[in-house]
């Protein structure tokens, strides 16, 4: 029972030697990689670059107790790290304690919302954010993040959370470049895209096994750190206008507590949410992936708790919102780690980075860190997913296309809110007006197929509808609508028959729609009869009148209620047979 | 072309001497029953008794040019009523200028909502509003409109648009009841309840035929009406404290301009979206059930033109919000009205009766007025349907349940809201977690049932889940989860087989996890196969990668799929063989 919601006590039972090899051999190349990344992300976050460091070792071990994931890394993620910008922004300008004060409140709303609606099993909320307006909002953050990071590249100011005000700001300020800052940024980053692309068929080429290979490749981040600080310091660039690093102090995370302002806790409630359900969709996707290729099971409900504990930790030990993050953790995975305890150990190797060397990177270049930025967010940009998206279906298309715009253009909080609420509608609209087809009898079959796309036959007094969705209270109305001009059109009909094989549901409204229907079609002198009702919808049409107040009958196939009532021009001889239905053990 | 749009042209070309002859004979009944209902209605609304019957004379006439139901009565109705008391409450006092200007302005701000709703066919958006939602709320208005005209009956104050503020005042003011007040209230319900049940058996018995019996009980108010009055000025009870309804003045509706006041419109937008929708759903009904009864049709998006023409026509006349009523269109309907000209000369008699009848009405006390209005709203509670609903769906229940009680405690919009907002969530609660059932074929036939309920051949190799709900982002990540937990207990299995017999559509979500299934079951060692997809989900499905990627088949039949897995050892053999589809015509 404990074990559920303590799954440190699951795996900690199991522990061996080996086990522990294998976790500390990952362990260290995590830390390796995620030393620049930590520093990039809380630049790119406007934060000072040891809050990166700090919030990637309390949250992972927080996260190793009580997440479900074996694999999964948790820490500083790029859009996560947008999104604190953006959020946090509007209490101050970055850097500054405000903005500060303002992430760590951030990290503890996320924090508090993750566990509470682990608690309460609302991760299904979740399920709001569609593949498409998830992947539009990763491609239009990537696009924003890139932008954003060709300043530091430049060596000018810009600014904005939005294209607009970016780009209106990176071409006033474009005259101020500085030479030797685009070089070493231009010089890294066409290594690290080298480095991404070429350097591992090279080393394959070269005799060495595809996993080796592929870790020294992820590990290039490092090599452009060495070298761009060597270049820094050898050519003495700073007093050149080579923005650095500078002095981070050399400690462990300091126990920091989150401010308690109302009106604070107020103003940011609504993109810590935001952020954490996005957070939480990125991370159980990677999770479920991992977890998968192992024939292992991740619970979602527990893994909002691991987050949200990862994130109130984060809070509490001068950190921000922390997710769990797609780069990281295949690496953790492909580098061979078996249990959180690898977490665990990546937590120490940071904490011994943040206490002894951090001095080294004093002279790191920024141009440096923002070129490692931008090769990772420029592979979340996928434009390959958008014309995907084109051809399969408009609606989701739509969807993808405003969530995409209206994040470009607004920001990223206005793009995730626009995106739910167009999918939502959309998603409602089609449920308003579902598929629907008028059937007939396939010949010298018992199927019944759509009129208008076969050969089938019909009977002028009958006429059957198949409508290919379940009856809510969103599609109710059109129902009533649908029927009664199928029989406006057709004078001739006195038997209507519904028929219900792809009625997964009926609900309330429906019912009562149906009921209306009844009754409308008897004042026009017609019969109503259903055929095909699926069993849990029957169980369900039980408790309600209408089966005793149907002016026709219930048919347990289609092909039985057209034969019926083809065969019975004396429409008294149609009465409601029970006994059939209880005959076939189906009531 | 035309007529769609102005459907006066469509029946005004046929109309003869005997159409007019039934038509006059409804408007006449119809005109006597609206006097003293638009005089109750306006009071309810905390307006001067007039504005109810300006709100029936233009309103009449722009909807009978606009609106395509050949019978619905057009005008002030109760729900809306109380809704414009809640709403125009917020700007100042009942009865204060700031209040009827305000009440100008939503019948406005209404009208012009309506039109925009069906130029952009938007009517759709009514479907949010389900049947448990609208019974519910309009029980609960019910409820509170009979609680506030107790106020009259006993001839104290009271105000309150929920019930615990106006049962405090109530209480608070019931010492100060007037008696005389109260022996006329009293003796005014009891009549009207006694018409309401007991008059029309009474005439049948006496010989009367069914239709005149039922029409002349209907006129039972315009005799309370006439003998209140009478005993009022008789007795000169006015000067004992029973108050009455005053000088109106003889006039046809005045021209009013709304006020066009940004800030009162923006104040007054959301109560005027709720008021447009609830109205147009009541009106729709209303219409939708009488057309059926002589198989004509009505447009619902031409419908909202009409209300909403008849809105913005009453905003111009001194009116107020106004829609379709049940109770005159009823009426109007068995009277024999045939076209909306019956509405146009209804609208005519109330004209003369502003212009002439006004002087008799100054004496007319308002505890009958309210008596009138509590026998009406009292047949609008409806109980029966709670507990129909209770036994029928938990879920539907709950939004009703919710509707009825904020409706009674915090008031009508956060009524509405509530319900709504339910709803929706209930609804994409129970898409998320779809049913599905783990299926084996039913042995000698070729059903495949669930498991858990019949005794069924299964394979340890195979598994086939069936799922009974379409495929969309809501419960694509449960359907990860889902097929990921089945594999998960089962480690014999090689073979999953998705059943999508009532898989109606399939989004990009959805694809998006049925392509990770197949990847994550690929690195399992087991392969995916669909069958029984439906034709059109099928369609779509061409359109993507999924067929190509599959590691498994796509088959026709579900039996076909277990046959050809069963006797299939080596899986090479499996192979997508789409020659079947396209020799079947399916493709």
């Amino acid at each position: 029972m404990l074990d559920r919601y303590l799954p440190v006590l699951a795996w900690g039972r199991g522990y061996n030697r080996q086990t522990l090899v294998n976790d500390g051999v990952a362990a260290g190349i995590v830390t390796i990689m995620l030393i620049p990344q930590s520093l990039a992300y809380a630049m790119l976050a406007g934060l000072p670059p040891e809050v990166g460091l700090y919030a990637s070792i309390l949250p992972i071990i927080a996260y190793a107790i009580f997440g479900t994931s074996r694999t999964l890394a948790v820490g500083p993620v790029a859009v996560i790290s947008l999104m604190t910008l953006a959020a946090a922004g509007t209490v101050g300008p970055p850097g500054s304690a405000e903005f500060i004060a303002a992430a760590l409140v951030l990290a503890l709303l996320s924090g508090l919302i993750l566990v509470l609606m682990g608690v309460l099993k609302l991760g299904f909320l979740a399920n709001l954010l569609s593949h498409p307006v998830v992947s539009g909002f990763i491609t239009a953050s990537g696009i924003i993040i890139a932008t954003s990071q060709l300043k530091s590249i430049l060596g000018i100011q810009a600014s904005g959370e939005a294209m607009p005000e970016l780009l209106t700001t990176l071409a006033r300020n474009i005259g101020a470049t500085n030479l030797p800052t685009l070089l070493i940024g231009s010089a890294s980053l066409v290594f690290l895209f080298w480095v991404r692309k070429g350097l591992k068929p090279t080393l394959i080429s070269l005799g060495m096994p595809a996993r080796p290979a592929d870790l020294t490749a992820k590990a290039g981040p490092i090599a452009a750190v060495a070298v761009s600080t060597f270049v820094v310091v050898a050519f003495d660039l700073e007093n050149r206008g080579v923005k650095v690093v500078g002095d981070i102090p050399q400690s462990l995370p300091p126990l920091t507590i989150p401010l308690f302002d109302l009106g604070l806790w107020q103003q940011l409630l609504v993109p810590a949410l935001l952020l954490s359900v996005i957070g939480f969709v990125e991370s159980v996707s990677v999770a479920q992936t991992l977890a998968a290729k192992r024939r292992q099971r991740i619970d979602p409900d527990q893994e909002l708790i691991g987050l949200g504990a990862a994130n109130i930790a984060a809070s509490f030990s001068g950190g921000y919102p922390v997710t769990g993050g797609f780069a990281r953790s295949v690496v953790n995975f492909d580098a061979g780690a078996e249990t959180p305890a690898a977490g665990a150990m990546t937590a120490v190797g940071i904490a011994i980075a943040a206490l002894f060397l951090t001095p080294l990177l004093a002279s790191l270049p920024i141009a440096t860190l923002a070129a490692t930025i931008i090769v990772a967010v420029l592979s979340l940009v996928d434009f390959g997913t958008v014309r995907n998206v084109w051809r399969y279906s408009r609606a989701d298309f739509a969807a993808m296309a405003a969530t995409i715009l209206v994040t470009l253009g607004l920001g990223v909080e206005p793009g995730v809110v626009a995106g739910v609420a167009l999918s939502l509608a959309l998603l409602l609209w089609r449920t308003s007006r579902p598929h629907a087809a008028i059937v007939g009898r396939v010949p010298n079959t018992e199927h019944f197929r759509n009129v208008e796309r076969h050969k089938v036959i019909t009977d002028p007094r009958i006429v059957t509808i198949r409508i290919d969705e379940s009856l809510t209270y969103l599609n109710a109305r059109w129902l009533e609508e649908h029927v009664l001009e199928v029989i406006a059109e057709r004078p001739a009909v006195r038997h209507l028959i519904l028929m219900g094989s792809a009625i997964n549901a009926i609900d309330a409204s429906a019912l009562e729609s149906l009921e209306a229907i009844n009754h409308r079609l008897a004042d026009a002198g017609i019969k109503l009869h259903l055929s095909e009702v699926k069993g849990p919808v029957m169980d369900r049409l039980r408790r309600s009148h209408l089966p005793g107040d149907l002016t026709g009958r219930i048919f347990l196939s289609q092909d039985d209620a057209f034969a019926t009532l083809v065969s019975s021009p004396d429409d008294e001889k149609i009465e409601q047979r029970e006994d059939i239905w209880l005959a076939r053990g189906l009531i």
